[in-house]
């Protein structure tokens, strides 16, 4: 494949199949995700909450007429750094057939330009410390670990 | 001071100076917020941003007539662990006046149980790693650091 034939656009329900079967398909995901049909209800809510909200975007990186990537951008207002905006990157995912030929940067470098868009002063994300090459992969994009990621599970 | 007489509830516009004056009164925010009167317009917007998103609130702890603390939370839905919502905090700081009161846990303790009124699976947060005593005082809350906090400053 060439990665220059990639291109990104918003998630629609008819690509939830799709994504969900990229997140499942990780070793991380195969633990928590359910990718069965029919795909558990909970999917499409999700989905619909997060396509009627305005600060959430869900997007994916498509290669012909296939889905090959995926990642949420939230945009937040806060009220520190003077009132700025942040966009926090989650659940990025690549599909297994296209890993290793760019598609993840091209991801994260499309969130960046969007943040520019919406007037973001950071961006930002949380990586689970098992994963280890991931670490690697977003201090080559110029991010910075710069924080401790703490989780409380209900 | 007793910690058993403070009250949580949502900040409004009239709560907007002491809270700025917290965020600044804060050794990392000293260099970032800019507390003088009139307050900087930019923070005024954001306020309003946050106050009318749904998935955004601003929680200020209140003893007697004064401000003691903030911190903001914001609820967001992802397809990940089969569409789970989860609940963001930032922005934690209480008036030093009123440090080591407990107020802080108390902070926590509050939106943990707004998390889960709103169906939230997991509350997360991230901490500076120059903030020392932060990580001890979320892990004695139950948080976990399994995760790198990795930020990208545009």
């Amino acid at each position: 494949m060439d990665s220059k034939e990639v291109t990104f656009r918003m998630a629609t329900e008819k690509d939830l199949d799709s994504i969900i079967q990229m997140l499942s398909d990780d070793v991380l995901g195969s633990t928590r995700e359910r990718y069965e049909q029919p795909l558990p209800d909970s999917y499409l809510q999700a989905f619909k909450s997060i396509d009627s909200d305005p600060n959430n975007e869900l997007v994916v990186a498509c290669y012909k007429e296939e889905i090959v990537g995926v990642q949420q951008i939230t945009f937040i207002p806060y009220l520190t750094y003077q009132g700025g905006w942040r966009a926090t990157i989650e659940g990025v995912r690549t599909a297994p057939a296209v890993r290793g030929k760019g598609i993840g940067r091209k991801l994260i470098e499309w969130a960046i330009e969007r943040a520019k868009e919406r007037g973001c002063h950071i961006v930002q994300l949380t990586t689970d410390k098992k994963r280890k090459d991931a670490l690697h992969f977003y201090e080559q994009l110029g991010f910075k670990a710069t924080h401790e990621g703490m989780k409380f599970h209900i």
